[in-house]
């Protein structure tokens, strides 16, 4: 069965003459210089770029989570260098109002902090840049932001996690395990490894791995960032493909909800 | 079992000095005044709120959804009217930088959109208000917004939605049923309303559902803004409750996903 998504659709409409749809697979991404100079001519506050080094943005968003939790850990390690080497807008950006965020918003267990955290920062960065790239399947072409932030769900919810291992000294436990979260949930990510390693939420060890998850995920979205601002960035992951394959919003393990009985889409 | 919220304790820590814990159940506010020049003079931008018109804030975001989907739809509800009667820096606030998050981020089912457009409006304009608020059950204060987050999206599991009924000539569909989503999560959300409904995800129907959804919590978004603003504000819901009452961050409806075999937490 074939889906029409309806994003791709109306995007087409709303982006229509100012984007350079990609040839192949590769981003024909406007300079950074254009991007920042029409971002100026349209009014709207921008976030000019300039290449992270991914281990102190790990760095900063490990340390960050020991006092501010999971939510402000990936922006802050994103912006507080950018802060430094850009300045404004990011230098005075708020970064206690991504704080609800924690704990897949204020404790109920949905997206985790860091997708969120991050998500505001890739959007904030990259939304003045209307190219759009085409997908790995040759579906529609979607705005390269949108193709990032889906390429770093994938990745907490694909990859064995935590990878990062804090300089010596920092760390506040030592962690034995990684896990495969499937999913973007906190809930279920959390849950899994705390069972895994055998421990309970409210302590240090999983507190350890909420922040060394915190670094991952920042460290790839400045990863994903850095390819962007060069050029060479291209989707690894079908956007939106749970939703078209599944005819509902949904994640890439219906199983572990509806056991055998997963639902059938109406479409 | 009583659990120490780890957020609480260390909240405590880093707003120590700065909050003025409420005595009773209302806020305690700084005024509206006080708040602005001491956000001045921290440095970072603040977004100064004047009070909104439910009714307004409403129709902004149902009819927004229509181009631009939920993610963005809460946040232009909130800000558009603040661009006109404040100016910045809501005028030039990137309102695109949000669109990654419809449907429950890139179509993965995750926090309905619209919680996270109006978790980012909410997270701006109180971050520089460090008032902290008893809850209901007496628990450690915490930060007034954190409480009217948390309020909102308890409003949008546990109402029966959408309420919302457009202008005469608006509507593009005739919404029969409501629904009580039980979860903040869109999937299971959107989920339960087709099937009461009797309709597909990729239709009018289901935009016109998601559409009212988007004018329903941004206009209760606005409700609880303005009672903050006037001082009157107080929380309906127990911030963090799932997380502490479960030993883990979770939702109210552990046995949809987990039948009758619901985890024991160890804490």
């Amino acid at each position: 069965m074939k889906h029409e998504c309806e994003c791709d659709v109306d995007r087409r409409k709303l982006l229509i003459g100012a984007s350079a749809v990609a040839a192949g697979a590769l981003v024909m991404s406007n300079s950074i210089a254009g991007f920042v100079s029409n971002a100026q001519a349209s009014g709207v506050t921008k976030y000019p770029y300039k290449k992270l080094d991914e281990q102190e943005v790990g760095r900063i968003a490990y340390e960050t989570y020991f006092t501010k939790f999971c939510a402000e850990t990936t922006i802050t390690g994103l912006f507080q260098p950018l802060a430094k080497s850009v300045g404004e807008p990011y230098a005075s950006f708020p970064l206690g109002s991504l704080f609800w965020a924690h704990g897949g918003m204020m404790g109920w267990g949905t997206a985790c902090g860091t997708l969120i955290g991050t998500g505001m920062a890739i959007g904030l960065i990259t939304s003045g840049d209307a190219t759009k790239v085409t997908t790995p399947k040759g579906r529609a072409p979607v705005p390269v932001g949108d193709a990032i932030i889906n390429d770093v769900i994938a990745y907490y919810a694909n990859e064995s996690l935590p990878k990062y291992v804090p300089a010596a000294g920092k760390e506040q436990y030592k962690v034995k395990n990684q896990s495969v979260s499937d999913t973007p949930l906190c809930h279920v990510s959390v849950g899994k490894w705390m069972k895994k390693e055998d421990v309970k939420f409210f302590g240090i060890e999983r507190k350890e791995r909420c922040a060394r998850i915190s670094a991952d995920i920042a460290m790839y979205t400045a990863k994903l960032l850095n390819e962007w601002a060069a050029g060479t960035y291209k989707p690894r992951n079908e956007p939106l493909a749970n939703a078209l394959n599944n005819g509902i919003t949904s994640q890439t393990n219906c199983g572990e909800c509806h056991g055998a009985n997963v639902p059938t889409a109406k479409s």
